[in-house]
């Protein structure tokens, strides 16, 4: 059952470091790095020259590696190097969300083709096994919703602005100083880090690959003290939250929007750089699954959860697409929103289906009411840009 | 891949008949119940009486039942069920928990003579789905602890003590009123439940099966005011709690006693009928997973997602016991300990090795201090029997 596992590992960063000295200490983990390959040729590392390359195909063409783990950023290169492993009958181990979430439709073929295995729990919460519970436990067609604080950047903002008090400006300096956010921090504030693992979560939970772009994600970088003073006096938390909703049998909705959490939620008590996920079914109670969503240990050790899953020859099924009947993803479903603007701006820009609260005053306005995803989606791109903040309330 | 399910049935209780409506009602599950077996001839039931048989044999030797779902109470009878059905080559997926700590060692080894599989993620919280990620996802020997509430009607009972300021007596009868608690309470308040579920999940953790008279069952049935006002007055929570502790490489211990929670640890929120689980490992974060761990129709998503996993012709490999070396487990490790007791009582019965805190009062004192768990367990059989409360507080 058992095979030896030699590792072609592309980079060696936090995670690539971390998981070099696990596997080297382990006693049991029946698997080796045999080679690593890296970009920068002068920077100084932990181990000897002699174990890395600079040349990608030492790697790709190695017979004696039977398993490639990708740990690089950039989601186009890393997207070539799984593409080229796989077409060389390699199995990959990836971590990298943004290059699955726009390529995992092709490289989905590209493992039945090839006869390979791609595996990247590591890409969708780190160390919560996420993708392989619904991808092995939730693998019928029972599961209705999956509700999740995905990105650890923004939820530790939120933490420091609820919990202590802290402005948006100073709560995003420190979490840049803690290394939680980049130096660009919009691939975490606006939601497209947590975008990204959506995609590839609704591809294992409900079957159905839809493109990032096709996908609302709207982040918390418009937030304002009005907005945060709102959800306080109703006695909410703001959260970033991704949401996969089935809307029956034939149709899902999903996307990624700040959200009033009352007290009772399970990931109202999710703080700082942890992620917490609940998966709803009809049958199913309410699952709920909480760890550190980030980092290299944390990330590491998912990465070492498909490792050793190689060595016993698992690979994701993905049943729900070859099994099941494909559902269909809609955007004409309603959500509820908060919307505070600048009274200046003309608010019916938004085209509301129903308005169920409005209040105007000088600054600041808001209305709360019901409006079709669709029409969000097309402002996607300029949403951001508007002096307004949205936050969903409920379906 | 797939392949249809032919169901035999044993037991036709809460958990049964929901997944009866369910299988029935669930578009792409794959499998329908056959046959189903049951004791009481006379009772009414919501199906036909054709579909029911009171021989067992009319399941165990019907060629076209490929799976058999043992949902009894009755362990050994249940035993006796699972027993046949493998040595008979049909598959079963069971939820009894006591019998599988009484046999599972031997139902390891039937399953490997007879090619067949056993599946009970029902068996240990109930809709968390602890087993299987124990068994796939944590399958390396990274693994330090798993710190568990495994019984929902013990911890439904503190948690109306703590929050709602009721007393033992009101809040047990509360939790039987609302069908949490069985009539003959020991089961859930002394620590067996927990206890049988522990020996199974350590069993797939660390790989080796202790058989329960050998393991420390304490439960929360002793707990008087002056304990909770303890526990208050240092900002604790009691929660009954299993835990399973690897020592070193070579070996582990576990015990099921109520412990005093201090408000940053994962469980301290775990109210109610609630389970929740911290699994840690080495290179491992913490990961907590909540849910409900019984009822109807928890119980009946875990026992579906082994149906469905049957489908697929899962098995569970036990890889930890196959390819890893055997952890002994020993109980002579100390452990710290608050030990509240009747100032008429000779403490030293409880043969500490050392004493950090040690009060005095008429009526109750209390010490704190450091016993090896091997002095508690030889108590075992008499602990709930002296006017005496434990509760563990760290190693």
């Amino acid at each position: 059952m058992n095979q030896k596992i030699n590792i072609g590992l592309f980079g060696y960063g936090v995670v690539g470091e971390s998981l070099h000295h696990v596997l080297k200490h382990s006693k049991t983990v029946d698997a080796g790095v045999r080679k690593i390959c890296v970009k920068q040729k002068d920077k100084k590392r932990s181990l000897e020259q002699n174990e890395f390359t600079f040349n990608k195909d030492d790697i790709i063409n190695d017979q004696n590696i039977n398993l490639v783990v990708e740990l690089i950023d950039d989601a186009d290169e890393a997207y070539d190097i799984v593409k080229r492993c796989l077409q060389n009958k390699k199995s990959v181990v990836s971590g990298n969300k943004k290059m699955l979430a726009h390529h995992l439709d092709e490289l989905i073929d590209l493992q039945e083709k090839t006869d390979t295995a791609l595996l990247y729990d590591a890409s969708a919460c780190g160390s919560i096994p996420i993708i392989r519970n619904i991808e092995e436990y939730y693998d019928n067609d029972l599961l209705k919703s999956v509700t999740g604080i995905l990105n650890g950047s923004s939820n530790y903002i939120l933490s420091k602005i609820f919990n202590e008090g802290l402005d948006y400006d100073t709560a995003l300096k420190q979490a840049q100083e803690l290394g939680f956010a980049e130096s660009n921090p919009g691939l975490d504030v606006d939601g497209f880090d947590s975008l990204y693992k959506l995609i590839i979560i609704a591809t294992h939970a409900l079957g159905t690959f839809v493109k990032p772009n096709e996908v609302l994600n709207y982040g918390i970088s418009n937030i304002k003290e009005y907005d945060i003073q709102f959800a306080r006096e109703k006695n909410f938390k703001i959260k970033l939250v991704a949401q996969l909703i089935k809307l029956n049998d034939e149709s899902f909705t999903m996307f990624v929007i700040p959200r009033l959490v009352r007290p009772d939620k399970y990931i109202y008590n999710v703080e700082d750089e942890y992620n917490g996920v609940v998966i709803q079914g009809e049958f199913y109670d309410k699952q709920f699954m909480f760890g550190k969503g980030a980092g290299g240990y944390p990330t590491g050790s998912a990465v070492l959860s498909d490792i050793t899953a190689r060595s016993h020859n698992y690979k994701y099924e993905y049943k729900k697409q070859k099994y099941f009947k494909k559902l269909e993803y809609r955007t004409d479903h309603e959500i509820e929103i908060y919307l505070r603007y600048n009274s200046m701006v003309d608010f019916s820009y938004f085209e509301f289906e129903t308005i169920l609260e409005k209040y105007s005053g000088i600054g600041n306005s808001y209305i709360i009411g019901k409006i079709k995803l669709a029409n969000l989606l097309k402002l996607k791109a300029v949403l951001t840009k508007l002096d307004v903040f949205l936050a969903y309330i409920r379906n």
